[in-house]
């Protein structure tokens, strides 16, 4: 045990040795996968008697902080449970005289805080720009996580066995890189190079500090990601390592926040612990709630929460409140100050953002370096190496596709059919839904794989970043379903996840007005432009059963984000099963030597195009078709060879709106190239509800849209000669 | 008084004598503007005897549903108050013997509620789809809202005076259209064409019927929307009515609902009422939470709400909830059973969504008919007329822009001085923000016009709902602002706000990598690929503050969704002050006839275009330089002229990542054009921190960048010579 780490409680020494999740050191059998609440080990429950368990509970087992609430379960000061299953609810680490480190660490503490306040101060005025303020007001908190707390290897910060910290108030990012420094990981030096073009010190943490697992910086994402790393770790690593997640209260208004409350609440996620940095302050004016720390401790506990308040600048109180553990994630709302330690500064409005001045810095590190007693540096404890080695690489189909060409399917029910497959080749494939699992049909992943399928509910920014979160250190493969309109509700998580490196992949079905008579809150008509516009994601839109199931193979290889768009209407397949399928290579679906045309549709556009071709070859006019596969990347060169084996023309055809879809990203493929010529039938305003062929034929990309597009470039041509 | 409406409480008579915003018939002096929260009116205060409130208090006052919480305002049962404020605070409408509605009057509700289940059920199973079951559950809450509750003119649904309904899940939309049905508004008839492709009967509310202010269907935006229609007629109207809306319980997890009820506890919307119909059953799954009403009351408490539980199917609790006046938003948790009504099918999964067939469908309209005791319609009550007449057409700045060329100039901080001022042209232009307006400069329009800026915290979701809710019925003329990339939180919001035909206006300040050294995660890159995506919205990329004041007297003109997006650095002012501006015009800013190549930039790149010319002049190489001015609509014509002036030779460079931004607009804009070409200068990958000059160059957007690329086309096509 490291100098200054806590002891444990008599409950907590009677818990831990059958695997409660939200304690530390177990070694007993894990506890089945799956979403069960957590409960003490059934071995414990029905044998232990009462007594036992009362009499070991010091009398003054009580937190003053805490006030019971009706809201939330018994809750610290109430220690007088009559079962083990009730005082596994409330407090295991009895406050005052338990959990209490020797005076000499508290100092140590104290003054690494007062180091950690100095390095953010030196960092931010030698940028010339960043947050020293919002570093000062959590220098407490960083100090006792990473050096009482939390356990983990310096020189090897992705450990998978490390305990995760998660810093969803990213602007603070000098304070993290000085903990880094302070531990050892990073030189002094380096911090004077704070944000400068050639430092890995960014403005935000980025994912290409080793120490960093998500990019933060986009206030309120944190914690969901910090909930996709504690249920990956509770759940499918069944490990001990625990999850931190600092915020700050001005990211309390995100309503992505109480998505991620509710979901480790209803998880009962015990290794989960969040740190509201109340500092007051937000970047313009105060926080909405300002220091009424009792309105958070009251959300907390309505969102299922242990909420703690705390001195947020008393290493003390903070050492006792992380030595709590509870059967629900812990919340410790910290009241702090804003520049605390910044004299002049310290909870002033105006100070957001702002460095010091160098000679106030100067003075200013002068007056902190007065408190420091000892240079001493701590060292953190180490983490038990117990998460599991597991692969992810190389994923494949257990078999080939099994479906007949001409059988007719929707692809959203092939991508259920082939992720459920995917799950028996690897047992970290994992899915997630918003509450749409049966329009999506993930619900077939969940039928064989239960254990591996995480309800989200209809909460889509929540569920991104739980994938995202699940899917750092390579511990899971992440697929994540909705409506595919509806991934613009997460469209910043998603912004995020490419700024994190994630590889996270995601399915939108019901695209575009071919989903019908729900009408156009419910159609994606904009996913296309979305996903494109994230850098290095790879869009796939598969033609049908055998082209999605591929998808979802190649998907779970690849990296970065990938986005699979799936229709809802059935069509059908015209595939072999045999047929090989890459990013970026389109496939020439229908050819003939005569072709007068190149048309390019995808989804329910691809066989309304191979409609449109039988009913010209009576007419004997004979188009080209191609199926792009992927959107993103767009495969030019195919495109280009048939567009000028067909004099040139292509007509692109989608569901989808005109900006940002197949028709602009083919535009801009072969604009400049002489004589090609496009003609893009899209969907050019909001639609409306009807049946499904009435909507593609009112926004012209039917097969009759395309009959007639492709006879006017046909007889506009001939004129011409 | 309507037959049927509530009488008062001897305390509603009291306090409504003043004019607190939760009551109704307020006929006294309004209450001054701005985000005071609401109290007693002064004159009431100091003055009247205790005694003599007290003793007009039923001595049962007791609400035996709600229990007294912690989170809360005192609340019901608890009505012993001392001071005629803390009774304010407290339920004004005591129960039992109070809001009872006759007995006749009962009955017809229920008769009501009845009648729009069949409506309901006729309807969907005629349309072969929709949520019946869904409708269901809400039969009697609808039935007690518009037949009881609520004031509004059937004939005229828009009326500004008439209270406010958002039917936030969206789904159950057919018992929306039963009620206007039953209202007589709309034939029964009509009702049996739900979901065709030409009734205006759609699968979810758009505004195309005119009882619908906002399209919903998109779950958890309704209540951001009703919000910002409470705001309005609390702080901007200033009038009597009053807004509800209904909200599924599964839409509760999304966090949406959470800003909004962060934002009306905080601003005290006591004119607002939420009606969660907690029927437990989600599309695929039970809600989390079930049937647990406490807990959702306990959320509601801790967000600043008034919330009662309520048996969501007894019309009578329902009158008494609804009769219920607060001095802060309240919450009716309507416990209730999905299908209610429907034999077989109630409280029963894997009925969402799902229309009864016809079979049952007419057994079960049998069994409910047999129910109904009184075909008499009820008739809702009319709104006192006191909403103001507003005019918000052909807004003009009161004065020309007044920079002068060469001085530089921040088009975000242009963007403050010019809303700042249109505010003096029209007193219903309002400005929102989310914490951020001392960067979008928005803060300059507070300092002049501080009861017209709502402050939305960082919230970009709730921003946008708030905006559009605000802008409905033309009340006012709506200004959001944050930096351009958090707009991507909002994505769905703005892509629900164009199905709403919402005109508000968006800014997105600190696009691109010019920002600096924050790094990307604060960077808009993706914002114009995002709101070119948006149907029938209007793009502005304003070059300098001249064209930023104009894009903001536009877009105040401007119908549908209009976004102008702002930079961070300074750049020299290039256009005199009388300079014309319109949307689809694009400026030609640098022209000579000797020029090879037409670059066309916007923000900053248009100046490091400028800037390139300059440099090229010296070497005899001569460019022309385009400033779009608005980005959709593009201006083709422009575009085409000078590229064909300059050997076809176009060069776009953007701070904006390549997909869906300036240079596949153009791409798409002259795609097929004979000898015209394009390269395509823009964000390749996730860029970093840095210095802002740093980035531009390393990412090929910058002067240097320009001039080689305006050199390696000049001299290609030489070469081709």
């Amino acid at each position: 045990m490291a100098p200054g780490a806590p002891a444990r409680c008599p409950w907590s020494r009677l818990l831990s040795a059958g695997g409660a999740g939200g304690l530390r050191g177990r070694t007993g059998p894990a506890s089945p996968v799956g979403a069960e609440p957590p409960s003490l080990p059934p071995a414990l429950r029905p044998s232990l008697p009462r007594l036992l368990f009362l009499s070991a509970l010091p009398s003054e087992a009580r937190c003053s902080r805490s006030s019971p609430s009706a809201a939330a379960p018994p809750g610290p000061g109430c220690c007088r449970h009559t079962t083990p299953a009730a005082a596994a609810d409330c407090c295991l680490a009895p406050m005052e005289d338990y959990h209490k480190p020797d005076q000499q660490t508290l100092q140590a503490l104290k003054d690494t805080a007062n180091r950690l306040r100095i390095s953010s101060i030196k960092a931010t005025t030698a940028a010339g720009s960043g947050h020293p303020t919002s570093c000062c007001s959590a220098a407490e908190i960083m100090s006792v996580l990473f050096f009482h707390t939390m356990k983990y290897k310096v020189q090897d910060p992705r450990n998978a066995s490390n305990d995760r910290f998660v810093l969803s108030k990213g602007h603070a990012a000098p304070i993290l890189y000085s903990v880094w420094a302070e531990a050892g990981f990073l030189q002094e030096t380096d911090l004077l190079n704070l944000r400068k073009i050639d430092s890995v010190l960014e403005g935000h943490p980025v994912p290409r500090q080793a120490f960093t697992d998500v990019a933060t910086g986009s206030l309120g994402q944190g914690l969901g990601a910090a909930c996709g790393m504690a249920y990956t770790g509770k759940f499918f690593d069944r490990a001990s390592y625990r999850v931190y997640c600092l915020l700050g209260d001005g990211e309390l208004s995100e309503g992505s926040v109480w998505e991620a409350m509710a979901f480790a609440g209803f998880y009962k996620l015990d290794n989960l612990v969040a740190i509201f940095d109340v500092n007051r302050l937000g970047q313009s004016d105060p926080a909405p709630l300002q220091h009424h720390v009792e309105i958070y401790q009251k959300r907390c506990e309505a969102f299922g929460w242990h909420a703690i308040i705390v001195d947020g600048h008393s290493v003390e109180e903070l050492c006792k409140a992380f030595g709590q553990a509870k059967h629900q994630p812990t919340a410790i709302i910290a009241k702090t100050f804003k520049g605390k330690g910044i004299s002049g500064v310290e909870d002033k409005e105006s100070w957001h953002g702002k460095p010091l001045p160098k000679n106030m810095a100067e003075q200013v590190i002068l007056e902190i370096d007065e408190k420091i007693q000892n240079k001493k540096k701590l060292s953190p404890a180490l983490p038990e190496e117990d998460a599991p080695v597991v692969n992810i690489r190389n994923i494949k189909m257990p078999s080939p596709p099994s479906y007949k060409v001409g059988e007719k399917w929707a692809t959203r029910k092939a991508y259920g059919v082939a992720l459920a497959k995917l799950g028996h080749a690897n047992d970290r494939v994992i899915a997630l839904d918003g509450d749409t699992k049966n329009s999506t049909f993930s619900e077939l992943f969940k039928k064989d794989h239960p254990s591996r399928y995480i309800e989200c509910y209809i909460a889509e920014q929540n569920m991104v970043s739980i994938a995202v979160g699940c899917a750092t250190r390579d511990r899971t493969v992440a697929f994540a379903s909705t409506f595919a309109t509806f991934f613009t509700r997460a469209f910043d998580q998603i912004r995020m996840a490419a700024i994190s490196e994630s590889n996270i992949n995601l399915c939108g079905s019901h695209c575009g007005v071919s989903i019908g008579e729900d009408g156009p809150s419910q159609m994606g008509l904009e996913d296309l432009s979305m996903f494109r516009a994230v850098p290095n994601a790879t869009v796939f839109y598969p033609g049908d059963a055998v082209a999605t199931e591929k998808a979802v193979e190649i998907a779970a290889n690849t990296k970065g984000i990938c986005f699979i768009r799936t229709s809802r209407p059935e069509n059908p397949v015209i595939y072999n099963n045999n047929e090989d399928f890459h990013i970026g290579q389109a496939k020439v679906v229908l050819k003939s030597k005569d072709d007068q045309v190149t048309v390019i549709g995808a989804g329910v556009t691809l066989h309304e195009a191979l409609s449109a071709a039988e009913q010209l070859r009576k007419e004997k006019i004979f188009i080209r078709v191609i199926d792009p596969f992927t959107i993103k990347p767009l495969d030019k060169k195919t495109i280009l060879e048939n567009a000028r084996a067909t004099k040139g023309r292509i007509i692109t055809v989608e569901d989808h709106y005109h900006e940002g879809g197949i028709g602009e990203a083919v535009c801009a493929a072969v604009v400049g190239e002489p004589g090609i010529t496009v003609n893009r039938l899209a969907v050019s305003h909001v639609p409306r509800s009807g049946k499904s062929a009435e909507l593609l034929k009112m926004f012209g990309i039917d097969k009759d849209a395309i009959v007639q597009a492709v006879k006017v470039a046909v007889s506009k041509s001939r004129n011409a000669e």
